[in-house]
């Protein structure tokens, strides 16, 4: 099993600055060790490291005063959220503080109107859309895991929904981000569009905590849809089930999700959720629109798909019929981590041009077919995107050494593709090797960024850029 | 009248890079006063400033060997497209090297599978809609003018179509750029989303040269839709329209176009083109999808106007019509010229949250009307972006002071209401000053990332910030 890199600093150097930030935030900050463990961890398979101590703070001024102690002495911060990313972006690999922003969470307006709304930090996309609910109004992406506005922000997250809104890098109007000397700093206004200076909001978009913390996200709004249908249908190969999207793509068809599932993966979903799908390649699409629209969608694709080979095309607007489709998709690594009991999973994440893609599915299909792993495969079809669950004991060096096989390939084939090894997880400590055959000369522009912004690299070090 | 920052270089220092770029592009690298000349200056009332020389590049190595002779002699760079910018921003303040990009005008790839190409910076969008007819596809970016995509990327260019498709920020994949020192980067790969590090594409746009040379652009296509009809409609106030425009974003009614002329522009509009419009406060709009989907769309929108008090609507499907409509729109500007024959115009480009539009048109017009300056509005309503077109004569100070007072006003109204000093024009040199107002401490972020990749100021300075 892979390890977390060597840690270079002492906890004991800190002490000073714990102590003043103790004094600011009194019991909300704390060096317990179970509340330390929470934190070093996240939902992948990466090997934790606690911080040293951890803060919650309530308000931008407050993590501005943080980051200033922080900054004077050189300790390392670490952004935390909801703890839900896939890449140990949130491992405190140097120690330091974590600074838990999950106190901020306040709804801070909604401007219907203009379709937009400014949150803090720790607002989950649930609680969003739970509070926009009287609105008429939704926020789209939906990456599974109820992430906080925060982290999905830093992490360019995007999932099912991408295809038709877009990712967090198109959603996010600005940001209030306090830099590593803790300046306090707003990337944006609030116009749907500007060409006024430099896209400071797409550099923080995808950074990962590591240039400043996010404390507010200001991001777009629509209108929930008048009608929405769902459908799925199953193919005979992956061939088709990828032809069918990419045709249905290429006619401009305004799909809100088009989703892929193998046959492992269906019967995985079939097994937990007991259901009772044919056990082939299959699609599981939504159409978002009026009446009139779904249907006519609905129609177009079904066509499509039969052209493609495609059989037992249903669609349904029933509301309870759609949430369980989406239930058992939202959760498929679940059900694929439930193929062997007390199991993990680890999710790859690699997006390819759809030219590539049925291409691409199927030779990595070919190797984990020959694999001992179980690792069903599940896909944002419509952006290139997917994702190979490993099931796997993080405990067995063999389970973890085939899955880094695996995956090493995998992201080689992406990358001979004209992809990325990350579509939508980002890099965190689990990836940060993938960037260098990825970007080439590109990755040292990233590092004087890194540099000029953030000179004694204390945000969130060892993620994205080894410096 | 306001002048161009005063030139601090000296020409004869610069006669040795001169004469390396000289030896390696031979008759492509000239002094000539008359070319010299034509680079010095872009479409705005702006005063010129002509570079000490230009050269015509070919390749993106060809840049590399040109910045690397520059950057050896701390000689300034301004990249030069179309020329067709509206802030001043090929202006050669510093004098230098105009690197003209127009030779490098070749489609390099069409992935119609992937809905996207990859072209040369000097190709321009009517270039590359020309060669995409047999595809099927279009690129919709449409500022009017036959801009490169180069240029387009730089000032993140957008248009009568945002509202549907994007700006070049959402619709750029990847860029190949010149850095400072001469490196040749890629900004990313041809994934359509991707979370693997530092968004450096969207730093690169709307950047105007002052980061590095664009010399390829990627970018994403859509296929020509299957319908596309247009309508007009007028109304009895500002406040009709605008209401209108928001009822429609809120529904979700996906517009192509959706663009506002107040009365006075109809009316230059009537006489230039010699129509018979109604002179009041007017949409004129767009709609793509399908035929029941675009009747559908034209059904709903006109609803919605009627009950805002809107008339004389009007829709249509013929070709012929639709152009003349969008051949007037995109030529409001020089309609508006020709009001005082013998005049330049001078577009301002505020934007901000259409629940502010209305008010903050209204309040423009009532200063206007009390101007002696003729100043029609147009706007692309659906994204809170409107240009007033000031018709003035740059000769007569006057006229330059009376458009500076109501600019300085509008974009000081703009700011107040969370709006941009500038939608989709960008900054040049004409709107520095408005970036302190607009961005308070994040300017001094943009101030890091530029000394950070520019450090010896060379390209294009003087443009965006004042360093």
């Amino acid at each position: 099993m892979h390890d977390a890199p060597a840690r270079t600093t002492r906890p004991q150097d800190f002490a000073p600055a714990f102590e003043e930030v103790s004094a600011l935030l009194g019991d909300r900050f704390t060096t317990a060790a179970s509340v330390r463990a929470h934190h070093g961890r996240d939902e992948s398979y990466h090997p934790n490291r606690d911080p040293d101590a951890v803060a919650f703070v309530r308000s931008t001024e407050e993590v501005s005063q943080v980051v200033q102690i922080c900054a004077r002495h050189k300790v390392p911060i670490v952004p935390f959220g909801a703890g839900t990313s896939l890449e140990g972006h949130v491992v405190a690999i140097q120690g330091g503080l974590s600074i838990d922003m999950m106190q901020m969470n306040s709804v801070l307006e909604v401007n219907a109107e203009d379709l937009d709304c400014t949150v803090q930090a720790g607002v989950t996309r649930k609680q969003l859309n739970a509070h926009l609910r009287d609105t008429g109004l939704f926020f789209p992406i939906d990456p599974g895991a109820d992430a906080s506005l925060g982290g999905m922000s830093a992490t360019r997250a995007s999932g099912t929904n991408a295809v038709r809104y877009g990712t967090m890098r198109e959603n996010v109007m600005g940001l209030t981000v306090v830099m590593p000397d803790g300046r306090i700093v707003k990337t944006a206004r609030r116009a749907r569009k500007s060409s006024a200076g430099y896209d400071l909001t797409r550099l923080f978009v995808g950074s990962e905590g590591t240039l400043g913390v996010i404390t507010e996200v200001a991001v777009r709004l629509y209108g929930i849809p008048e009608a929405i249908s769902a459908a799925s249908c199953y193919f005979d190969s992956v061939q088709g089930a990828v032809d069918a999207v990419i045709q249905t793509i290429q006619l401009g068809i305004p799909v809100a999700r088009i989703e892929f599932a193998d046959e492992v993966q269906i019967d995985a979903t079939n097994r937990h959720f007991d259901m009772d799908h044919a056990v082939k390649p299959t699609l599981w699409l939504e159409f978002h629109g009026t009446p009139a629209g779904v249907k006519e969608q609905a129609e177009m694709v079904q066509e499509i798909a039969t052209e493609h080979g495609g059989g037992g095309f249903r669609w349904t607007t029933n509301e309870e019929e759609r949430n369980k489709l989406w239930h058992a998709r939202h959760n498929a690594a679940y059900s694929a981590a439930a193929l062997r009991p007390g199991s993990r999973f680890w999710a790859t994440d690699v997006c390819v041009p759809i030219s590539r893609l049925a291409e691409c599915i199927v030779e990595t299909k070919k190797e984990l077919d020959a694999s001992f792993l179980p690792a069903p495969i599940v896909g944002h079809v419509g952006d290139g995107n997917f994702h190979v669950s490993f099931v796997l004991d993080p405990d067995k060096p063999g389970d973890v050494e085939e899955a880094n096989r695996l995956n090493d390939n995998l992201v080689a084939r992406a990358l001979a593709m004209e992809g990325t090894c990350t579509g939508e997880h980002g890099v965190g400590y689990g990836k940060v090797d993938f960037l260098v055959a990825e970007h080439g000369d590109a990755l040292a522009v990233m590092r004087t960024l890194k540099n000029a912004i953030d000179p004694d690299g204390i945000m969130n070090p060892g993620k994205i850029l080894r410096l």
